[in-house]
């Protein structure tokens, strides 16, 4: 049976074992709703306290300050409108960027429409915001601030703990939001040197499994819930709690904690990976050379990213366009960097997880090649 | 080792072996993202729409018509936040009952704190809505309807029917919302039946797992969707899809489909267990006699809820007081019903399930007298 490499890790990973193992100790034995007063309903309460205290020592915050939500569009959408009722006194301009993903870029669209100016930033060829451009655009009337960590299609890590000193420079009380998705388990985004108030964050981008997020709200920050009902994760996400696949998180998250290792070696897999394609020829790379490693986005010159992912699936290696979650869209990401129409719908995204090994990313390699010559030709 | 016997089945059930499969093939072999367009995203993407096809059969909906989304909570949040927007401007009218689930009654305040005039109809010594007021007051500025199909505490089961006649009565553009949460998979809720445009269902609530609900939506009614992001759900629920809590709740809701067995054999425990704490004298009875027979909603004269329920716990015997999800509260929906103070503090709640047995109710009817007694003692 032909192998499968799985190089799809930013749309999503395959659960961890104790991801696994989590989830199925809390759909077997420890099943109880955590609202409940009996033995089972405290033993599932303690399965999300335990998973609470596990995700948010491994992002930098107290337990009290992380929330669990749906995913990180929820998380996102919670933070975004949230953040919006509570301040929308106090000003009326939202600054953020033009390569965010849909959870927080639709729900700003939905501001705009009812009066809010949203301020875009527009990023350069390296897929990052000017820090000048982002002082510039918070002024006094601003109320959020919301700038993603790293960029979901090409792993750009933009300046987020500049939007804390733009905030403090502007004397307005903005609150500060980083979609950290695709950075959590990954690189270092604690509140306190990301400088935000809302952190989002994702279980499943980490070998959790998909059904969770969790969004970090700095102590005091008291946005209002997006969410209404009974009144769990301390009323900020209302809904029975997703036991199985909070507790999945927790354990998930404890897994990425030495994730610095990985980042050393990805980087030299990324860079051996990149080296080859551009001796090659025939590749572009559209990932600036200090993305995280984790994401390898390239165009295959003339060979529309359709094609390349249908003919690599067959060869058993599974990667995206640009993102999983836009369909038969150009990536608005790649054009906000300058890239043509042309290149930019021969884009695909190669991304890595931990366990990616060197002889995985060399069969890509040569899948890749071969796949550019037969289509080509 | 003691035996447990879990009849807290309103707040969520154990889920059934065929749900636990089903999340597990999702997590182990099925990861994928189902946006991706490579073989294991179009292989999780079938999960979905094969667990869409069960969920909506038994629903009695089309496919298209039913859309995943995070719990019950997220399904009602939607509907009427979906509803509101799309109608805002046809009326200024929200009908609903005094008892509605918290994840209904919360939204609507919202609402009603933006100016929106919401109207609760009070309930009967029964529990349930009079049809007569229901048609008052449905007037022609009416934008929704929202009426659960059983009430989560008691078990009263609502006239849903009669809100799709006084919406047509009314000449108003109302749509009608069902929180079917504690009624699909029990009983016959399908939209033709129960009339309704927007119908809300859980998983874990019918053996599937935590993390999943569902929202049918009328085809053409075109709410607009609350949670914002990628798309996903036809657009209605935007986030990466739980897809091993919606294979789960697939595999659950076939399980469910011979609800109607279950239905007679419950009804005769019920009663039998009814009479038994009427002879036994000491106990009142707050769920109507035409209740659900899943809920039984007691009073145990003179003794306060909460140590009921832990010295049950502690001989291994698991209930709640009236919600799971309301702490601490007295019962919103006993109060309504015109029950004192007094007999509502002492209320507590067991439900059953499917697989409940004479038994088990045996042993808890046993263990509430002695109970009762060294209380009251």
């Amino acid at each position: 049976m032909m192998e499968k490499i799985y190089l799809d890790n930013s749309a999503t990973t395959a659960p961890c074992e104790q991801a696994v193992r989590a989830a199925e100790y809390a759909m077997t034995t420890c099943y109880g709703n955590p609202s409940s007063k009996h033995q089972l309903g405290t033993d599932a309460a303690g399965l999300v306290s335990a998973a609470r205290k596990n995700v948010s020592s491994v992002l930098g915050c107290a337990s009290e300050e992380l929330f669990f939500t749906a995913s990180g569009t929820t998380a996102n959408n919670t933070a975004i409108f949230g953040a919006y009722e509570k301040l929308r006194r106090s000003g009326n301009r939202i600054v953020t960027t033009s390569v965010e993903h849909a959870s927080v870029e639709e729900p700003l669209k939905r501001l705009e429409a009812a009066g809010v100016e949203v301020i875009r930033l527009r990023v350069g060829a390296d897929g990052k915001i000017d820090e000048n451009e982002l002082f510039n655009a918070v002024t006094k009337d601003t109320i959020l601030v919301s700038i993603m960590a790293v960029n979901n299609e090409v792993g750009a890590i933009e300046p987020t703990a500049a939007a804390r000193r733009a905030v403090k420079r502007s004397g307005s009380r903005a609150l500060v939001h980083v979609d950290a998705v695709q950075a959590f388990g990954k690189i270092d985004v604690r509140p306190s040197l990301c400088g935000a108030d809302m952190i989002s964050v994702s279980a499943h981008k980490i070998h959790g499994i998909k059904g969770v997020g969790a969004l970090y709200i700095k102590k005091g920050t008291n946005i209002k819930p997006y969410v209404l009902g009974g009144g769990q994760e301390n009323n900020m996400f209302s809904g029975t709690e997703a036991v199985p696949a909070i507790a999945a998180f927790g354990a998930a998250a404890l897994e990425s904690a030495d994730a610095g290792q990985s980042l050393e070696r990805l980087a030299s897999l990324r860079d051996g990976f990149v080296s080859r394609l551009r001796a090659a020829g025939g590749f572009e790379i559209n990932s600036p050379d200090d993305a995280l490693p984790y994401i390898i986005n390239i165009s295959v010159t003339g060979c529309p990213s359709e094609p390349v992912i249908n003919a690599l699936s067959q060869a058993g290696v599974y990667i995206s366009a640009g993102s999983a979650c836009k369909k038969g869209h150009r990536s608005h990401v790649l054009t906000a960097m300058g890239i043509s129409p042309e290149r930019a719908d021969c884009a695909v995204r190669i991304s890595l997880s931990r366990s990616t090994t060197r002889e995985e990313l060399d069969f890509a390699f040569d899948e890749l090649v071969k796949i550019k010559d037969r289509i080509k030709r």
